[in-house]
């Protein structure tokens, strides 16, 4: 269905920590950019090596590096230890059917998150995972293509004096899990438009089966839904917890993320229950449909049927039948069947089928 | 379906508290009313200029200052600046499709609610945002359209020696979140009225369409659910937390509220299974006619098939048919028809068919 | 459907604590009765002026008074001024469709409850709603009718040396609720003896439409369960808060009543799925009988309909058809069409349809 | 359908603690059989006079009194006065249809369950209720009917050096409704057998009308469901609260008897939805059936009706009909005729319905 | 279904702690394989007589005992009372229906699982239920059959250096749930292809009957759920207790672990709910093809029975028809049927029929 969803699962058995990419290979190459950033300037440069990582670890500035591509094992594993990040979290980055979660580590935080889009014309909803490792003064992020998708923060960080600027990398993990997020309120509403799209064709449309959209619809929503869920646990986490989030600052940020992670929930439990009870709709409209069919065939059916039995009779051939020879028989015989046929449609209009 | 549930989602990646007006302008103009009172006075003034707003801010008679009209940001970033609200509290006002919620902030109370209202003639549900900021002294509200929602509590306010003259702005916020919550009873019942109507319709009708109309009842609960539900919690953190609106004075009202809000969720919860109850009865019903309908069908044409079939057997022109020329034949061929007729009947008797 | 479920919504917009009647009049006049008791003597009189209520308050012994009908506003005012019962409460008790609840409030507890009756051979469900205010030594009761229905606490109550006697008016009560909770149970039980018989019908029946019965039990079930789910809650409340009620000696007898509510709540639980279960089976009869009427009139139609066709090829006019001339035509195209015939039926024997 | 299910609720409105029987009588007699026992004897003695028991209160070895049969109020009653058993208690011993719970109170513990048996023959669930009342070094358990459920147990008991012999009677308790919960076991796994059956029936079986059985399997999912959810919350009580289950002793057992509760539960909540599933199935497979009828009905008449409509053209009588004269018209219908069928079965094999 | 699903109930009545095999036995004989291990060496023997288990308590290496097969009630209770475990316990192992769960007891930790294997080919999913009990220095695993599944455990432990190998038995139990668990994945991503391509055959298949597959995800699904659920629970209490495993060093790798377990539970969850969903597209896609069915029957039948009757009414004998003698009567006849084919045609084509 969804390009992505598909994964093989880790071979069993493997001793944690082992680092294997599970997942589809979504990126050319894997690109490392970073940014370098402080109150007054930002520097944007294109890692080339990924062994130039040490220099970037324990540097004054706030840093973000960003790592497009989850396919070579070899580049996380090394900036894993430039970072001294745990081998677990290093795991959870390449596997990318991860669930979403945010953990609290001894030297900072560590966010699965699940990215959407959904084009309008083309009806499948993309996913890649992204993930978050904060440190002191550090953010890495990781996603599966090189889809710009935060372009749009990467902006802002370039603009002088934003605040993304003057706050420190934790604000930067804040806007990026926001991103994330703002798209989910676009993939919703789109589906929230199918879902009107639907209603209107099921009680206005034109016969098409809709029971592959509706299907579609339905998949969709559970699958964002798995994506949303734990999403809601893990910025929970994020608030809760005395870690490098727990400063005053950033908390009404993150009780906004929350409000909107909440009220996406709220509207994809409302679509899933729409879907259903679309399902409900399409049902009860082949119930009607097949009703309609079967009335046309009733009513034409025992019309006809009765009649045809009167012909039937003078087509007999006997000797003697005495109406044959009768000369206003044949006229008795059409009044007949037409008092036959007009009492059967009163009947039908009496039942309101017609 | 209602007007106004349709809006487009903020673009992604902007800034947090970068105020923006998302959904569908409902009014005219931006108005701003303003009521200033205490035990003696009441004042009732329109605001021409948002920039006298400072005016305002800082008296120490009571103030209730009302805009109707989203859709100038200018006026609402204005208005926040004179009365300090944090710019992410202004962005979830100019969000139209903003969750009911309630939050505390170190000087104030910032709620979110949805107003609905239902035309008994009109059959949709009219639905806009109002939003309440509660200073000090002061109260703003928000709401989308310039629709006099909040009449009945301006008359009250007018008159003097009323309570709502001698309590401060908390109590004032609660008489508009009551009058909010006292307009889903209304809603509610023609809901409720609706289903009686339907089940009526259903069991005793003349076999219109009804599925339409019941589709349209469950989508409503839905979408009135949405909006009740967070209301719940957000009544609920009003009565827990120690802000503004924890004074004692103000409590039994807030309880009174509260047992209100889950009035209408009980009733909002059992419409709803009233809802899927007569769309099983919907479908059970399609599915009796349909088998009214197969059995006329069946009736009419298992008593003629075999008698025409004997019509047709006197119609072949074999020159050795003796039949054909007795003379009691065709008198003996219509006394076997009507046997075979009534036993059919009879059949169709014991099966309790007719 | 239940007399009395249907009820207009307060006007929006009035103050809190403004009394008016929200419901149908169902008492001619209304009457108060009191009971003055303690271990030694009952003396019971019926009130004729509301104003003689001030005599009431503030005397030694236990008293209960009991006002029957709620349609006089002014009645229930002047009895709140006298035992101090603050407006919120009146405002609850008016409102005929108010939500059961338990209330503490510093001088007393206030409770409101739904009475059912189920009369076997109405069919309705009668329901009205009583209330009750428990002061220091006075227990008020509301109710919207004149029926009877406390008439055998009175009756203990007017034995001399009964428990109700030498107990307090907290005892007195927990009678009462106890009493509306006995209800519950034979309501219950009527309404699973209406299951049962539904489930014979189905299973043995003659085949009479059962789907209003169905569809009228899931209702009850609905509204039952309306009433029962918060009074749950507030007999929690009762047992739990350090009100009036929370003396050693009457917890014993809260714990029973809790126990009670539970077990008409399990029960209600059971028949609302028993409820579903039934629509299902209902359902599938129709399904299968619907199979069974098609396949009445798909084995006729195909035993008859091929050796029609064989009939009708030999009522052709043509010149040329040598079979006519064959002496033994006839009799063979008979032996051809009961060949026919009876391949059908050994066809249809095979699919086990016959 | 269960034996006993069926009862008549109390009357409404009796003091509480008022004994009366409230269900079927099961037994012939009210029999009662005590057993005293300590670590070197077990005298096993049938109690002739219900007024002998104040002869087994305050004795020093263990004593477990069975009590089988529960229609003479009165022995209940002596009983109760002897071991100063609460009323309220007792009025729940005697009300058959009591929900299952665990009663801490100050001299004891009191529990109620519900005993199943199901006969495989049979196909019917046998339910008795059995109450227990544990005391400083006494147990009175009571039982519906005589059916020997105890058996195991007593013979456990009347072996020499067994733990039941050395525990005390808490152990005792424990072991009954072990042996209560052990029957769940069979009764579940009865159950289960049986959802297999109906599967097999289903998909391989031979049309015979699955409903009443599937109907009959669901209703006793709920039906044990409301037995088994009640004893998890009852063996939780005894297993939290600082009775005289609260010894360190008998906590494994608690534990482990706990363990099992949630098993069944567990398998029944699998077994309800099973139940769900195969109506489903049930339900796929009526329309599958039904869709095979028509689909025949359709073959035979769409391949019959239009060359009968040819044959039928060439009976009309019309005297210039110039076909009827040529002498290859005849063999021509034919092959028209079965031109038209042949295609017609093409078109059936292109849709693949045959 | 699966193989090993069914079991018979244990003995209702027995004393707790008696140990009695309960399943299906499969292995042939029971093996108890014992690896002795610590940082630098590795001692792999297979145990031939259970006596000479004395042999290993209480020895200074880590140990793990490994039991295949669970047949022979008698080795684990020596086993048993080698390594001092509770009877109770021993019961469990050998109840091979029992419900996955931790327990901490004062010597240690004891656990069940259960393993699942589902073969591509074979579509039936293989469970056998593991149990570990884990001690100060030794852990003991049971397996039902002697089918390899700890292979890629053992092949760790035999890697000098490893990290299973520096770390303790408690690592090592971490070690093979982790196993059992990766294997859930592998499972559960069968299930989810095998979901995917019903979908796919449900929307572009070639009618075969989906039925049974369907039934059977569902009730897979059901069935892995009653197995993961539990195990969630019991890696909780494995987290949180103050047990043998609540050291620091551990509780990274059992957070992931309980990671795992949730992604296992919200993919089975999802794919119950897409069990559902398609059993909702089976159905009306039955519906569907039943339209189609009968638009072909009535389309054919509206034409043909219209004009057939119009062709018997010429087929009747009476003298005096003058139609029968005009000479362009037969060809009207022939337009006047060709109309109304044509009208029906038409008819159809505006209901969109054809």
């Amino acid at each position: 269905m969804q390009k992505g969803t598909k994964q093989s699962a880790k071979e069993p058995g493997l001793p944690p920590g082992t680092l294997s990419f599970v997942g589809h290979r979504r990126a050319e190459t894997v690109r490392i950019q970073v940014v370098d950033y402080d109150g007054e300037t930002a520097d944007t440069f294109q890692l080339e090596q990924v062994d130039d990582c040490s220099n970037l670890a324990g540097r004054r500035a706030n840093g973000w590096i960003h790592v497009s591509g989850l396919h070579r094992v070899d580049i996380v594993e090394r900036l894993g230890r430039c970072f001294q990040v745990p081998p677990l979290i290093l795991e959870d980055i390449l596997n990318t059917g991860h669930r979403p979660k945010a953990d609290i580590w001894e030297k900072g935080v560590f966010v699965v998150a699940k990215f959407f889009a959904m084009e309008p014309e083309e009806e499948t909803l993309q996913m890649e995972q992204v993930s978050f490792i904060l440190g002191g003064n550090f953010l890495i992020s990781f996603q599966e293509s090189d889809r710009p998708i935060f372009k749009p923060v990467r902006k802002r960080l370039a603009t002088p004096g934003s605040r993304l600027r003057r706050c420190g990398v934790d604000y930067l993990l804040y806007c990026l899990i926001d991103l994330v997020v703002d798209h989910y309120f676009v993939v919703v509403e789109t589906v929230g438009d199918r879902i009107e799209d639907l209603e209107e064709a099921l009680f206005h449309g034109e016969g098409e089966d809709l029971l592959d959209p509706i299907h579609r619809i339905r998949r969709q929503c559970l699958f964002l839904r798995k994506a949303v869920v734990p999403l809601r646990d893990a910025v929970g986490i994020l608030r809760r917890e005395e870690g490098p989030l727990g400063s005053r600052e950033i908390q009404p940020y993150l009780k906004d993320l929350q409000d909107h992670v909440f009220q996406v929930l709220d509207t994809l439990e409302n679509q899933r229950e729409m879907g259903t009870a679309l399902l409900d709709v399409y049902l009860s409209s082949m119930s009607n449909r097949m009703n309609e069919v079967m009335k046309v065939l009733t009513i034409i059916a025992t019309i006809f049927i009765p009649i045809t039995f009167i012909a039937g009779v003078y087509g007999m051939n006997f000797q003697y039948m005495p109406e044959l020879k009768w000369p206003w028989a044949y006229p008795a015989v059409w009044l007949i069947m037409i008092v036959v046929a007009v009492l059967m449609l009163l009947f039908f209009r009496k039942k309101r089928w017609i």
